[in-house]
């Protein structure tokens, strides 16, 4: 059910990054797509269900990049699609959910609100709400990269996910658990946005007051019990960074492979440049799962004023 | 022969970059693999074979990525690997070609007498000239991306190809113009650097004194005959573009595309902003071939001091 344009994405080593890393280093390059994100694989089954259903419309919250996907996928369904954002979300994911054709709602305040939001316009217009990281598809979705990572013999023995409301972890690390239990799952969180990786470590649902992060692609600040469940399942660690590792990993990405990606897709490189001896002589990969910057912004923080 | 990272890059619409360019348009995405660039596909080739028939050693010149994927397809079966290259060349392309443990040589002029000195090399040494677009295998390892481009019913009906020693327009022309003659086979070339448009108009090899331009990887000045007799063959035109044209397309990639790329890379969409009345309304996919830049001289660039 999924178009093959998000499937099979390009998944290499990356030897020019390792001399500043410290360890074998390998990409699965989620960027190189009309949405330029992973979420298409997983609004692709939504959008596609929801079409064979005779659903006509479905809503969603997101900090841009979920939004996007749907709007893509549910475009060429037919489907109406409707975003809930906050206003402060990045406006290049906000412009590319209006130019493919979504109803785009603004909510003065964060990604918790656009959340309410979006639930509230789902029951008062009797439409699906899509719930990311709580409804399956979302994990599912995410699963097929973890398919597509342990097809043949990973060469990688740890896997490193940017982790936010838990579909792209606990999706690519259920599979990678089941079919590759030897390898690491250790999901990455910024310093600034760590309510579920306190709850991981606590085993229960901790919230937090505030986000402050770069990484709006993984600000959240009310886990959802159910994926903290499946979480518990399937990590073998889960580490906070902080926003100078992230923007030094972007920095790398930038310079050593010649990409451009958004906060959220450098956690991983961010959380090797923060233990160098535990992942020394380790061959990670880590998920660039997402480009969508605004660029005047990225430019900032990748080449700051001297 | 070729190894799966070279092989089914990622192909997609980009309609972020169509209100720019007045018509829609679609990418094959050829640098998100271990040398990024499109040459891996015709090193993996050439190695395999060398390697089979017991082969211990190939010399090439190149402007940098040529030498980086014959590096790497070299190593990975045991081959001494040369490669000649201007001492101007793109100060990273030459830092990869030693990375990856090739021998590297610098000449004092430009990428022709890198050619020569490549040639001797050979000679004195008795091994293996690869010499691109004359070698079959460099078109072969190319038209493997036009057999990717034409699967299923492509859904652009003009291809722009960027034009150098002719290896990726003869190698994919031939294949699209063989599966999906429907197609239109546009070749581009800079400017400045404009020896073998020139030669494919007057259908004679027209050599010029030098070359000046950005693009690297196409500036040569000695056509070679049989590469020009099977352009003429496949080839539905041949443009220039300007330099600047060149910038603004890498700039447009950058903003709408997130996407670094190298001058070469450019070129087909530089020469869409440079005749938008032709290709109104058509629908245009373009080989982005390779994304080896120096980043401070790219950003001058593309950002040039205001």
């Amino acid at each position: 059910m999924i178009d093959p344009v998000f499937l099979d994405s390009p998944q290499y080593r990356c030897e020019a990054l390792e001399p500043a890393l410290g360890c074998e280093v390998s990409i699965k390059l989620e960027t190189a797509n009309p949405v330029r994100s992973f979420k298409g694989r997983g609004t692709e089954l939504v959008a596609s269900q929801l079409a064979e259903a005779g659903s006509r419309a479905v809503v969603c919250a997101s900090a841009g990049n979920l939004g996007q996907a749907l709007a893509w996928s549910g475009r060429r369904r037919g489907l109406d699609v409707t975003v809930v954002a906050s206003r402060f979300a990045t406006k290049a994911k906000l412009e590319r959910i209006r130019a493919l054709g979504a109803k785009l709602e603004l909510v003065d305040g964060d990604h918790e609100l656009a959340r309410e939001r979006a639930a509230a316009i789902a029951q008062y217009d009797g439409i699906r709400l899509l719930e990311d990281s709580l409804d399956l598809e979302t994990c599912e979705g995410a699963a097929t990269i973890g398919l597509e990572l342990v097809e043949g013999t990973p060469e990688f023995d740890t896997v490193l996910i940017a982790l936010g409301g838990g579909a792209m972890a606990t999706g690519v690390g259920h599979v990678v658990k089941e079919l590759a239990p030897e390898v690491d799952v250790v999901c990455v969180q910024p310093l600034g946005a760590p309510a579920m990786t306190h709850s991981w470590r606590r085993r229960r649902v901790i919230t937090t007051e505030s986000t402050n992060t770069i990484a709006d692609g993984v600000a959240g600040r009310f886990p959802i019990p159910e994926v903290l469940d499946d979480l518990l399942l399937i990590a073998d660690d889960a580490v906070l960074v902080h926003e100078e590792s992230i923007v030094t990993a972007m920095r790398l990405l930038l310079d050593h492979a010649g990409l451009i990606v958004e906060p959220s897709a450098a956690l991983g490189l961010a959380a090797v440049l923060e233990d160098p001896t535990r992942f020394a002589n380790h061959h990670i990969l880590t998920i660039i799962c997402g480009s969508n910057v605004d660029l005047p912004t990225y430019q900032r923080w990748v080449n700051p004023p001297s």
